[in-house]
């Protein structure tokens, strides 16, 4: 069953290699079919080199496992609980990339210091408060995934708008319509994590760019009035 | 038309990648041949894997395009008011290479710390001011290449002699020559970007190369005095 | 003799130059097979280019060459030191990796600043006190050994709870259960090196993560209450 | 005239990009025949993919070109002085390698913070002082080679102890007994500057490697004393 959305969700983990994003098995991305609810995700632990497309797992959005031999991802309760919160959602990708790794440890934000950045999040990528002894003793990934959720309920950011989130001392996640997009989100957020890093190192006190210019470049981009590339 | 041309466009976008310069669509290269005054430019939001030769579009220096079925980069204006302000650019470059765009992120200038630098800029590369909220509004693309030229014109520095400029908050563009020309002076602003950020952290308050010193390096490799390479 | 093994020592030296991890020569790894307490090393100062499976020496714990006509890897004593340390160790790696090394330069321990480490190190990795001179005049290597041996012990560390050491003004080691998980470990090791890096880069006064998060991960991947990958 | 010694040089040249020390035409190398004191270099402003052997340039030691149809190299003036001030010497190269020249733009010394400095260089690698006006307005490359020698001298290091230097506000020089060991310490010299800058990075007020360590690493792999690799 599933069979193309497997295939692209195997041939989306292995780019997240060739994005240079995931070293060893350190990543994994799913991707839902919303009339089924059904959810294809990477197995737990399986070396890029051997994986294949019959090995992705598929599971409901409890988690129950409907068709596949190995075990899914350990994260796999986190994206659930991503997909759950928000139906525009299509697919997922969790990845320890070292630049927007190291502001997640950081516990910062990452300001939207330039174009780069808000050509695809309106606004700074939020970080998680740090996930509490209770929180992570029991039921930790799904947690996880429910404190992703109560940062951009608190703060009044739309998922949609900012498809990618820093977990306190863990990793980033992104999103997008499709297992694709979330790929591409997440190396466009390690690319500005990385630019962010120099912008403070050259200059500390740097400021993020002014409200108006983040609009309009993630306007231009996205929404009824966007302008860029050829699809319109 | 511009066959040539645009054949030579088209592969200096190529190169942006090959140099390390682009992820994903994020650049252009332009060229203008000054008889006739038209610009030849990428395509908008197109992959660099699939584009053709002749997907490069040929526009007039208003901006009409005379040739192509593609929508011409977004950036095109900004291309344009710089072939208008100075007569001897042959070929412009907009990039988002890494470390350039994090001291446009700064809002920084990028000092001449060394001969790496002055074989190319006779001087410090300038940094715009902030674009304001009514230049961003309408005609952005537009005012971006204004407020390049306003920049060059206010701190009296030769577009010719200082072939790169940062815009604030954005990223940067270089020119040069021809396109290869421009691309060359691209690779060598991110080049002595990354040279300039790890020199400011190793001494955080290094100072720039004496006048003297920049002086000799631009003028050994340019001008009627140069004494560097083969073709003299 | 020990054909398997000294194929498995010569794969796992060369997986050190495709992993990145060093330059040159400038790394060594080691296996023992514990029945006959007999240790298989790199030779000395020789091009990974060139080397073969043959040219692997074959040293008892005292490091008494048993077959092999090349010198053994100068770093010798150091392997031997820590596989008479703790029974536990099957393989050990020693690099001059750039970022590990820059911590041990520094002086400072490794803090475990978010889950990456955490996943495979159960605390901080920490860096050995300096060598004195009179450590450093005869038997140098062995010297190294045993300060490292020191460190675990002053600091009530286990060495196979956390497999790696910075020692002070030189560079890291690894060891695992065999030569692969070794290096493996020195991987991560280098990785979460560059991230922490980055991290103080980010936040100069950067915490480390909370102790349950730590062990959580640890524990995750670790021990009896292990839930990661296919193998339970 | 001295063909193996061309394609050698060469060699050693195309080796300078292959270790990632140039970018463009940013680097030479030269080597000696010191029985008859003629000097091989690289033509100035050659592109590396279409140079070959026979492009080589050949002089004696005054800089006369005696065999050749190119230009030498516009550094070869800096060469000759090296060559003059220390016979010991056989090969030179020149780079603007990345983290070497921010060292050299920052007018800082390269400490020896670490046992991968120590192995190659006896203690600090020195930065010259910068140029005067009246030496950069004539005979600019000669006087380059100049002011390296007077640093070694003043500051009583043996060029053979240390074979690098820093020009201030420029870039890195290295040597050796030939040009294949020449451009094995450029590249030592780029990896140990990665070290410190990271080092200082990460401990603001890192103290350099203790004497006696320093001299155990150097002597452990140059002189009388050496025991590591397998050629005594």
């Amino acid at each position: 069953m599933l069979d193309a959305l497997k295939r692209e969700v195997w041939k989306q983990n292995l780019r997240l290699r060739d994005l240079d994003l995931v070293l060893f098995t350190w990543g994994n991305v799913s991707a839902i079919e919303r009339e089924s609810g059904l959810v294809v995700i990477k197995p737990s632990g399986v070396a890029y080199e051997t994986m294949r497309p019959e090995d992705m797992v598929v599971v409901d959005l409890n988690g129950h496992v409907v068709e596949g031999s190995l075990r899914p991802s350990s994260d796999l309760p986190t994206h659930l609980a991503l997909y759950r919160a928000d139906p525009s959602i299509g697919g997922i990708v969790h990845t320890h990339s070292t630049w927007a790794t190291a502001f997640a440890q950081a516990g910062k934000d990452l300001p939207a210091f330039g174009t780069t950045h808000a050509d695809y999040f309106r606004g700074s990528i939020p970080c998680t408060r740090a996930m509490r002894p209770d929180e992570t003793k029991a039921e930790y990934e799904k947690n996880t995934g429910n404190v992703i959720v109560e940062t951009f309920q608190t703060r009044t950011i739309a998922m949609s708008d900012t498809p990618a989130v820093l977990v306190k001392n863990h990793g980033p996640f992104a999103w997008g319509k499709d297992a694709g997009e979330a790929v591409y989100h997440a190396k466009v957020l390690e690319e500005t994590a990385k630019m962010a890093a120099i912008t403070t190192m050259v200059c500390p006190n740097a400021a993020p760019a002014p409200r108006h210019l983040i609009e309009k470049h993630f306007t231009r981009k996205h929404g009824p009035h966007a302008y860029y590339g050829q699809s319109r």
